[in-house]
């Protein structure tokens, strides 16, 4: 059960309420009027609470364990422990998401602007937006409608932010554009100069970075990411492009939508993804590529050319998966002395 | 010497103190009441000061050091530069440590909350530790005796820190308990949400992280590390771990107790280390793996299987050690135009 | 156009004035008095603007460009659209630096401390110096003429900047020597212990890290690098090394002087390099080598032993670029069934 110091769940709410907010089908003789608490992982859940079994390595738990409701596939409706709920759902991990949103929503912030915090006296503040101790807003900054800017961010001259955004705690921004909901993590690095400079006999000569970061609505940026604007071109992130944390994203670099980036991810300059690009963990891209709609880079690859629409890529340097995973079986039959047939 | 403006040494020592600090043996003849003021490096240390050899590399830097004592394995007693007294121990390196502890010590802090840092009135503090200049303790937060909270740092609402701490510079805790003898470096990003959402025709759909990060005694989480909250279960640092900086830890990981995790190495979600084990530099190790206890993972290696107790892994994918190391010799001979054998 | 909000470009320059400032050759026919207000990308520039090419992916948006002026070698002179005034030179990426930081060059600071900053009264402030809100100094540090601390950085005690320095917001700083006109990224950690423990049969014991980090002159660190002071040794950064975001350099580590350390990249403890080395993206290399005189890493590569001077090296374990290269290809040809030649 969630920790009380850190969460308070709303509801209680039905097994028929949970049911619709998760667009998910009952099993027959199901409870209706039962009443659920909060969520819980399957492993610690007792009877108030609702849990969800997505993952197949996760069976075992699923049977033994003594939550009070579950989402599961229909599937897996036989293998349920008795007296166990179900919410029957083809897609149970955003059916589970809806519930849990449902206990723990994310709430409006309480508008203030704390006494420690320096505002410059040119900053535009909407009057519910809520600036923590110690942030800094720099001249003609903007803020929007239910923002939150926590304890010592740092938002730099000019910058404008949208409605329902959160800047975390030690984050710093500059030269950006910020739109609505967007989620930006404590320590994240926006908008400074990127990595440019001419190397010449005179040494490495640095080059002004003229350009921005924008950032689209429903965007959410990592702890401790770093995000470089353009040298003249903006770097630009697409609506609901999800970034983790660690990941370092060069100037000029362009996100389309829905993008997932996992962490420690590095995209160098001038390099556009197309939309719902995944690239797995340490993945790295170098400069100047397009990459694929949809395409998916596996963890650690290193893409080093374009890649192609809807396909998987993996390897250092990076080839479509299916070679990657040749290459790696012939490898070890090398390895082992075997032939490759 | 180290630099006075940075670090004021504790001794003198005489020799016979710091073999009974180092729990080493002396050579015959040693002088047992000559003192020393300061360790250094073999290169530059002089009559005053302590020195160390580990590292078979530096065996000629030993041979030609003007340090007054060095702390050596006895089977290198004979290649000692004449004058050079012998501090001799099996393992040097603890022993070293032991007689460089003394020389500096960690001393308690001076007890303090500086009038700039903004403290929550329900905060609890104890009377002894220390709040540095812009600090936030946030409401319920509890901080132990004799902990330091450091200039620019967030403590959010409901933390608790133990005893002897110390949480760095402009670095961020939120849903966590800490437990004694905890250094946090600076920017650290500790339970801020795991990288949490379920993919659905509306977009993602962020999921309420409601699980908190655990960290037990003695444990050092390094500069600009993240370790995101669990989204459910708790993200769990077991005692005595190790961890470099640049590190990601995500939602649900937990490590067992002495881990030794090297800087930008990236752990993914649900992943559980059991005791001792070391992950060297960039390794990446994906979700939901079972890493057996005192398993060693190779710099950069790319782990995507549970692995045994004991063993060593290397290579993306990785590998057994020997494996990956026949992997390498195999590749290496092909691109020559060799055979296999 | 840079944006208004965030830039405000000098000038207006003559085309006679660009040719002197970029040391480039003229047309033949070139309208020496027409001015130019800004730079900006071939892509968007207008009749005002001074754009470059520099890289050949990108001739067609050359040929299509509507820019008034652009930066270019010689050979693409006669591919140039009907109009566009030509800056020519045999290098037009460092030509195209000096036009830009003609149009935005970087300006002194305003002197000023800010009432929320916190200033230890022992240290010694340039009376041209900037210190920012929230910014912590303490005792003893000292910051050099026409240097800014920016918003809610930490200076620690002893700390010593050079005249024409940057130190960015939510930077912290420790034991460390920093020459002139070097400008630290925000978030980047300088000065923290290293990673350094002795491994006993007590568990991990810390070893005091009595070293410092010097920072020679005209060196650039990225955002939220980590640089760990030495154990003893300095940790040391040569002058005009240019340092990317995320990049980790361990205890003792030394760079000689213009070294070029791309995003991610992590150097272990003490291994040195020389001058002019390159190393790509997410590049790691272990501890204690010796890295030869410009010798160039590629992204990714995983280096374990010491590298010649002026040598390129790739692949994980790395060996030279010839031989991965070789590799690389032998390997997808046993993949696809395929002979050796």
């Amino acid at each position: 059960m969630a920790d009380p110091r850190f969460f308070t769940p709303k509801g209680p709410f039905s097994l028929a309420r949970l049911a619709e907010l998760a667009v998910a089908d009952l099993a027959p003789g199901a409870d209706l009027a039962k009443e659920f608490t909060h969520v819980a992982p399957l492993e610690t859940a007792g009877p108030e609470a609702v849990g969800f079994l997505d993952n197949r390595r996760y069976v075992d738990v699923f049977c033994q364990s003594r939550a009070g409701a579950c989402v599961v596939r229909p599937a897996m409706a036989d293998k349920a422990p008795a007296g166990m709920e179900l919410l029957l759902a083809k897609e149970p991990y955003p059916a589970y998401a809806r519930i849990a949103r449902a206990f723990f929503p994310s709430s409006d912030p309480v508008s203030e602007v704390s006494p420690s915090a320096v505002v410059d006296s040119t900053a535009r503040l909407s009057p519910d937006c809520r600036v923590e101790a110690g942030a800094f807003i720099g001249a003609g900054a903007e803020i929007g409608r239910r923002s939150t800017i926590r304890a010592n961010a740092v938002i730099d001259a000019g910058v404008v932010i949208g409605n329902d955004c959160v800047v975390g705690a030690c984050a710093s921004l500059s030269h950006c554009l910020i739109g609505n909901r967007v989620v930006i993590y404590p320590g994240a690095r926006i908008g400074q100069d990127g990595f440019g400079f001419a190397t010449s006999k005179d040494g490495h000569l640095r080059i002004p970075q003229v350009g921005r970061v924008v950032i689209y609505d429903d965007v959410e940026i990592g702890a401790n990411t770093t995000i470089d604007r353009g040298s003249g071109p903006d770097t630009v992130i697409g609506r609901g492009c999800m970034i983790d944390n660690l990941v370092q994203i060069a100037h000029n670099v362009q996100l389309g939508e829905g993008c997932i980036i996992v962490a420690q991810v590095g995209i160098s300059g001038s390099t556009k993804l197309e939309d719902h690009v995944v690239a797995g963990g340490q993945a790295g891209l170098t400069g100047h590529l397009k990459i694929g709609k949809g395409s998916r880079i596996a963890a650690q690859a290193g893409v080093m050319r374009d890649t192609e629409p809807g396909q998987n890529y993996g390897g250092s340097p990076a080839v479509p998966a299916r070679e990657w995973h040749r290459q790696t079986v012939a490898l070890a039959r090398l390895a082992a002395g075997k032939g490759t047939k």
